[in-house]
């Protein structure tokens, strides 16, 4: 749906154009003229021949064809113009940047869809309405400064709000980012966040497309496709950030003890995001650190050479580092001694590497050549600022070098933004990205390298029993599956669970106690909160407990009958899964009992969940020691529960009609993993 | 130790002055006479008659009396220089700019240590070695730029890098920061960073004396002091604001088993600057944006209003509060219904207050307004930028006006540091202060609204049997105490433990056993890891048991009596106490076993701690539920729980001999909480 006429016009309208460059009309056809936009440009104004030197018509009927418009009118005015330079001008490519459509009231809604059938019926482009625009190197369709410079290898920059992007452009700018195209979708009537995505997607070319891209999103709208273009995007060697803003008021939603209600849109973001392999940000300062980071040469693991002119700022540097999962290595050895000797009495190469305040280009040239090629680290922190009492062009022209010929990524920290201003602002001239700050830095190279690849599309899934399936889910109604159809779905998923038997009868009772071995566990069925009413025993020994116990149970009220189950033991785990209306199905698991209610200690994942990306869940658990075996008690083996988690989603993938699940509590022990107790709830 | 002669000179030579700028003795100069010091200045360079225009003395013995000498000339010419500067010339100031002293080798800590008691023997202040000197409203004494705008209500800052402060002060000026002192204590020789709190506490004029104070700092010298001092600051309506560099390395320390192990250096830091109201910062970044919030009004509650022209910075702060810990509450009703009218439609007032991208400074007015009167919030974080249309400066300037004449906080978001440059530059030239980074001015606010007043010094303490104690402890050799000696200190301390019993042979076990009650816990005493040699059985109900379990007890190696206990019931809980060489005893506390080997759930408070702080590190515990009481099991009191830690608190304030203890496990219900087991190691 994004048209070359969109992307790279050869002609371009602004409809609402006006000499008054305070105007968004006005300001548009500015920036474009200013920044030399190259094809044939034309204006429409009622009441102009001309505008800012560029001839302009009284109305659209009067142009020639023109392949891309950008409406800067009133909302109710839109349909109209779209209308003639669909069907009378080829237009194909469409910026709206008024608002008052859908944003506004149902009248606006029904204007943008008008809008949109007509733009849709000849096979055109529309980017907005109620945004700021588009830009690339062909033009700048934008009403906004600052106009950053335009790079084939700089940032793809895709934004669902348009005074965000400005904030976003211009911090980034005065780090040295360089852009490779700027889409503010606006209401995306047309395309959204994930439509530009799939374009950039489907058109990569490893040879010449940008592998830099940021999002800044508050809805999202179509999750699956974002996940599938996403991903293959970062399969295909590109980098994504993203901030997700809004996540708060679902996240503060009070939890229940319902494993579901953990399920908030929020962490659907979190899991879709892990599963894209994408950088979730949380604010404008972090994603630019961060797409600081992804322009430079690739980071190829977690060890940190800190080189430093002062000793502060490289140890809150390790601090942060060392503190967020990544490696300030010592380094020493005969490598070492060597570079000691070529710089100042009382530097050190320990790492940090310390050339102290007197240290020089050249020192810093030999220091960066010893880690590119003698020391066993991955990248270099470079910190070096000024007290004032020199110019340290020299040094900044050599980092600059440095950064383009070493193999190894080099993140320069440059503090003195007073002091060397001018300094700083040449680097960036000369195409280098900086960070102003050590510590943020820091952070975001950790949650750089806390980002996993993506999961695979298709993974490797446990095959379970299909046709079993669809016969129970297809036989069942709406609401809690009754506990034998609950059982037919476990076994044909192959989930493991305790052998049982529901009996109506004491003599019943009795009997399956003897085949399923005693001690036991006896539960009423029926009520939902078994535990509350009294329904639960433990360690039933005698043919005369179980008797006992079925007589006084099945009095409870609402209860249909009895289970029994071997009594087993092992630590309390839990999975669960969650349809989600827009993300589908979520799969969670955790330990049971306090660290899901009281520690909120739960991993969740989107379906389908292969069992790597479930081992991976697992391992995320703050109580992962626990399964490995503390305090002399059994490890329970990772691969076992995690074969659990991914039936679950073998499980909700043949029946999607299951709207949540909870297998509460299994247990586990060094044998494996059995469900104790499931529900499985039907909606359609 | 801080003279007037420091502060507030009345003459200043210049040891080393040159007419080179480039260097420090003739930048300091410069410095001085730029920033128009209004005393008698000289200078001292042994090859000039005047320097930058200065008199200049050839050597230090031709100078008049002089008050404060800045020493800028290598480290060996240093003790000369203050010898006759001290004896002769009646200086009692004297900042040493230059390195080369105890940090470098021996011989220059030898150098220090002269100069040190030169300065000492003649009541003198010394700021340095090896710092880049010190500036007030009265002399700008140091070598760097930039000089920062000195206000009385302004930032006083210490640091012990001299680097690190350019780098903060930098950063701090393009933000509106501006500074009543600044100190950089270098070597801390004579005077370090608790020195000149202590000079800030001693001095403070509740009248005149600015607020703010903010450390750097990588070593805490004297924690006693510090933690007095700053305490008393804050007592007295001042903010403070730390970072403390240098805490990974012991942080990542493997943790064991042993509790005491966990009380690693920055453990102790967190929990002297808690016990102080001191807020922790990471970063320069963190610690200025903390700042920039206690230079505004005082914040009194946690509720925010947020003021926006723009959505999604509105959104991704309203993320970062609400997620950490503070309140973006609702706002409605007729007033609000009345400021709606005020504003254009399409404007929403529900908080964020969301006054559209074509707001006016007079609606700003009329939302400040009605935020300050009519609304309950307690401050108001206002976001403002422009997308480069129109300049701002009639808002900018009604935000500087409302900023001065609202009684709650304003902080001004101002992301447009490209689009209105200007206009932000005139906004901090009339003394604002602005933060560019939303979600960066988010955390700061939620750090700031963390930080808990300070603890009392003298904290109302359990009493205990000091007596008592002493007895124990003085009779005691250094190691761990005997079962009997660590009875009898619980006891003596208050700390309800379970009755006990020490046998030596199988009938005193018996008769033992009969007094205690069955069930009863068996265990060995002599092995340190009682649990691993199979020293300890559970559920003891017969004197036949009894027998048996000791005989074959008594066998286990290192084994030399046998410990029997009654059988209690309730969560596992610990106290530990550890002591530091610098910090003192740090007493820590958490629910037993995994909680605090595998999650780490520990709260730690420097000693002495009084029983509202040990109630508020339990509750900070993140297993604080548990103890509330959860799936059934009884809740334990905190106040018994807190009376415990307390009284541990106040043993070992008794009994400083004691290295470490341990009650683990404590055993709490909701009759109380009781001793289990407790190890207690004596070392002098």
């Amino acid at each position: 749906m994004v048209t070359r006429e969109l992307l790279d016009p050869h002609s371009i309208v602004v409809v609402g154009a006006s000499e008054d460059v305070y105007k968004p009309g006005g300001r548009t056809l500015e920036n474009l003229l200013v920044h030399k936009y190259g094809g044939k440009l034309y204006a429409v104004n009622p009441k102009a021949d001309t505008v800012q030197g560029v001839k302009s018509y009284h109305t659209v009927e009067e142009l020639p064809q023109v392949e891309c418009a950008i409406l800067a009118i009133a909302a109710k005015y839109c349909p109209h113009a779209v209308e003639v330079l669909a069907r009378e001008k080829g237009t194909r490519g469409f910026i709206i940047l008024s608002a008052g459509f859908h944003e506004e009231n149902q009248e606006g809604a029904k204007l943008e869809k008008e809008i949109v059938d007509t733009i849709n019926s000849v096979g055109g482009s529309l980017i907005g309405p109620n945004c700021i625009g588009m830009m690339n190197s062909n033009y700048t369709g934008v009403f906004i400064h600052p106009i950053p410079t335009f790079a084939r290898d700089g940032i793809d920059f895709i934004t669902g709000s348009g005074a965000t992007a400005v904030f976003i452009l211009e911090l980034g700018i005065t780090q040295g980012l360089r852009f490779n195209s700027v889409f503010s979708v606006g209401n995306s009537a047309q395309l959204g966040v994930e439509d530009i995505l799939e374009y950039f997607d489907e058109s990569f070319d490893p040879a010449t497309s940008s592998r830099v891209k940021l999002l800044y999103v508050e809805s999202i709208q179509n999750p699956a496709k974002l996940l599938k273009h996403a991903r293959s995007l970062v399969q295909k060697g590109c980098h994504i950030a993203a901030v997700k803003a809004g996540g708060s008021e679902a996240g503060s939603r009070a939890a229940s003890s319902h494993t579901g209600a953990m399920a908030s849109s929020d962490v659907a973001v979190d899991a879709l995001f892990r599963k894209a392999g994408i950088v979730r940000c949380r604010g404008r300062q972090e994603l630019l650190t961060v797409a600081g980071i992804f322009c430079q040469k690739p980071l190829k693991g977690k060890r940190v050479a800190i080189v430093t002119h002062a000793g502060g700022p490289a140890v809150m540097l390790t601090d942060a580092l060392s503190n967020g999962g990544m490696e300030v290595p010592p380094i020493s050895g005969p490598k070492a001694k060597e570079l000691l000797e070529k710089l100042y009495p009382g530097s050190s190469v320990a790492n940090p590497i310390d050339f102290l305040a007197t240290g020089t280009a050249q020192q810093l040239g030999d220091i960066l050549d010893a880690c590119e090629l003698d020391f066993d680290v991955d990248c270099m922190a470079v910190i070096f600022g000024s007290p004032g009492l020199f110019p340290v062009y020299d040094v900044y022209e050599l980092l600059g070098q440095k950064m383009k010929s070493c193999s190894k990524p080099i993140y320069p920290i440059l503090p003195s933004v007073v002091n060397v201003a001018g300094e700083i602002a040449q680097f960036v001239k000369a195409g280098n990205i900086y960070f102003p700050e050590e510590v943020v830095l820091g952070d975001a190279l950790c949650l750089v390298n806390r980002t996993a690849p993506p999961q695979p599309e298709h993974p490797e899934m446990p095959s379970v029993d299909r046709a079993a399936i669809r016969r129970v889910v297809d036989g069942a109604k709406d609401g809690y599956l009754a506990p034998g159809d609950v059982q037919q779905l476990l076994d044909a998923a192959g989930i493991p669970r305790a052998g049982e038997a529901v009996v109506k009868s004491a003599e019943e009772a009795v009997k399956a106690a003897e085949k399923l071995g005693y001690p036991l566990v006896m539960k009423v069925v029926g009520p939902v909160h078994k535990s509350d009413v009294g329904g639960v025993v433990l360690g039933v020994k005698t043919p005369e407990k179980v008797r006992e116990e079925f007589d006084r149970m099945i009095k409870i009220p609402e209860t249909t009958a009895i289970l029994l189950q071997p009594m087993l033991s092992g630590v309390e785990l839990f999975v669960g899964a969650k349809r989600d209306e827009k993300f589908g199905h979520m799969v969670l698991c955790g330990m049971g009992g306090i660290f899901i209610e009281v520690l909120k200690d739960v991993q969740a994942g989107l379906a389908p969940i292969g069992i790597p990306e479930a081992e991976g869940m697992i391992g995320r658990l703050r109580s992962k020691k626990i399964l490995d075996g503390v305090r002399g008690q059994e490890p329970v083996p990772t691969r076992a529960f995690a074969e659990v988690v991914s039936r679950v989603s073998a499980l909700v993938d043949a029946a999607p009609e299951i709207f949540e699940m909870d297998l509460n509590p299994l247990l586990g022990n060094s044998k494996g993993v059995t469900a104790v107790d499931a529900r499985i709830r039907i909606a359609r």
